[in-house]
Parts: C-alpha cells; sequence; structure tokens
C-alpha cells in the first residue's frame, strides 16, 4: 500500500509518500514541502498548491491519502487556510477515487512516538528511525507528513471525515471499491444522483 | 464580462452565472444549488463539489469567479465545511488562471439591496428585480450565488484575498494577464518556481 500524508497548510504544504513493507515496515518514497508565496493573493496560492497535489498524485498514485485533522479550534490566524489548503487536497484525492483518511496530530504523536504530546525533535527522530533514513528528512517540516502518512499505516482502520467520532473504516471502503473505480456502489449512486440532477 | 457567483458549502454550494450588459444591466445566465448528502464522508462531498464545480466552469467560462468571504468567527459548526469548500472552489479557478474575488455577506446585502442589513425576502426580491425575472430563482438558496455575482459586477474593483483589509483590484488584475494566461507575469514567475522547485 502506497500512502501520501498531507499537513496542509498555503505557506507550508508537506507531503510525504511512503510504501508499506512487510512486518509494518515502511520505506520513503518522496518528501517535500509545497510553498507558496505569501504576499501573493489567496486564490493565486490556493491554485499553485492545486497543481502540485495532482502532479504528486499523477506521480505517485497512492492508494491513500492521509490529511492532518483541521480543528475550528485552533489559531484562527491561520485556520482558514489551513482549512482551505485540507479542503482543496481533499476534493482533488476524492475525485480520483482515492480514500482520504484524516488523523488528529495528538493521534499521529502517539502512533509515532508512543506520546500523544511529543515535541517536533522526538517526531523527527522516530520518522528517521522508521524509515531508516541516514538523516532526518529534509525539508525538516516535512517530516509530519511523512509521520501522518506513518501514523496512517500502522493506525490500519482509519478514522474518516471531519466529524470526530464518525470513525469510518477507510480500508475497508479502499477493500470494498469496485476494480478501476474508487467509489463505494453507494457514493456512486450519490455522484451519479448529482450528475444528473446538475446537467 | 461574465461573473460566477459562489455561495460555498458543503451541504448546499450555490452557483449563479450572470452577464453584464451596458448601463450596468446584468442577464442571468445559469443558476443552480450543488448539493451532497450529509451522510457521505467529508472528502467524497469534497471530491463531488469539485466535479460540479469544475463543469460549471467548463460549461459557462466565467471571467471572474465572485465567492462569499468566509469569517474564522462564524459558527464553528459550519465553518469548516465552507471553508473547504470555498477552498476547494478557489483553487480549482484560480489554477485556470481565472481570477477570484471576495465579497462579505453585508457587501453582498449592501449592494444588492442598499442595505447592509437586508433580510432573505429582501435579497431574492432585488435579485430577481435587478436580473428581471418572472419568477425568484429557484432553488430559493440559489439567489445568494447571484447576488454575489452581482455585487461583484456593481462594486467593479472588488477585494480579492481572504485577509480583510487587503483589498486588490481583481478587475485590474484580469486586464493585466497576458492573453491566453491567466496570472499576471509576478504569479507567473512565482507559479514556475514552485514548478522548478517541485519538479
Amino acid at each position: 500500500m502506497r500512502i501520501l500524508g498531507v499537513d496542509p497548510g498555503l505557506t507550508r504544504c508537506g507531503l510525504g509518500v511512503i510504501d508499506s513493507r512487510p512486518a509494518r515496515q515502511a520505506a520513503l518514497v518522496a518528501v517535500d514541502v509545497v510553498r507558496t508565496p505569501s504576499h501573493a493573493d489567496v486564490d493565486v496560492r490556493l491554485g499553485l498548491l492545486a497543481d502540485a497535489f495532482d502532479r504528486w498524485l499523477d506521480e505517485h498514485r497512492p492508494d491513500v491519502v492521509a490529511v492532518e485533522r483541521v480543528f475550528a479550534r485552533n489559531d484562527v490566524s491561520t485556520i482558514m487556510g489551513t482549512a482551505q489548503a485540507s479542503g482543496l487536497t481533499m476534493g482533488l484525492a476524492a475525485r480520483r477515487g482515492i480514500p482520504v483518511a484524516m488523523h488528529t496530530p495528538s493521534e499521529v504523536k502517539a502512533a509515532v512516538t508512543g506520546s500523544g504530546r511529543a515535541d517536533k525533535k522526538q517526531m523527527t527522530r522516530m520518522v528517521t528511525r522508521i524509515l531508516k533514513l541516514e538523516s532526518p528528512p529534509k525539508p525538516a517540516d516535512a517530516a509530519d507528513a511523512l509521520a501522518l502518512a506513518i501514523c496512517h499505516l500502522w493506525r490500519g482502520a482509519a478514522s474518516s471525515g471531519s466529524t470526530p467520532g464518525a470513525a469510518k473504516d477507510v480500508d475497508a471502503r479502499l477493500a470494498a471499491r469496485p476494480a478501476g473505480a474508487g467509489l463505494t456502489k453507494a457514493q456512486q449512486a450519490w455522484a451519479e444522483a448529482i450528475r444528473a440532477a446538475s446537467s
């Protein structure tokens, strides 16, 4: 299974791809941080992010996308950009039929380090060790995206949907989807209904 | 000039297209509300919205997209879905080089009715009158998207970017863009830099 972890943001959007290996091992495939200029208009920044994210989906063809869950209670000054970036990446992945899972920062920390309160240093150290890298992933703020992907791999049946508590088995969704399609039958029926209604 | 107004939302996303006519007149081109099923996962809903919105861009080829500005202080229970939907539509428009303007609800009310505190009934009545429709636009909650488009037409030099106070002249951006491209030269330079950095 190939997992693309997304640490959403407008100024920096971390992207990290890992492949699962037997015995819960994981291998690094690609990691980077997409930056958009803070002095550009928000729509232009989102357009640049959309292009970059679609290129990653084209190039790496992940089976699952794991996105950090954004909470409305986060810092108000950055919440809008983060929510917009997360909505954009989620929509672009979902329209290709790629299941999207969401994990909270503390879920990610707990999965990777064993503690939901781990600091950045501990997280980077564990990501480096888990992926058997010779040095910490670069750029430094890309480690979070890899940690998200590792968290998804290890948590297995991961929560999905943005409503806390509405846990869904994203791997079951992945298994249930018909070959060549990305949506379950029910989801396809909805999609067709919406397409019919708007055409 | 053709303007696509977007009233962003996951459960209902209003879309309304108008054409400008001489003497500040406006003509209705198309209006609808895209709905996604509330029991579906957020990523699937965003994917459906992405497909629907891209179809509207393909079909109607607007010169400008006017999106309701979402504030972080809005109702917390719906803010995330609204922000995600707005980010998605803004990114999809911007990547095509279509300028995106944002207007606050009170700007829209003031532009359309003369009062920033107009109620839904007054708004619908004015939209119906401005567009010279025989009956109010249907579905009923589609009037907001048309009001956004009318607001953009009448306000002319509209604000852009999600930071209140950072007003930009979106029509100047529209005029300045090179033929066949959607971004200004500076924006193209950023886009190329980002593409180069991530390829």
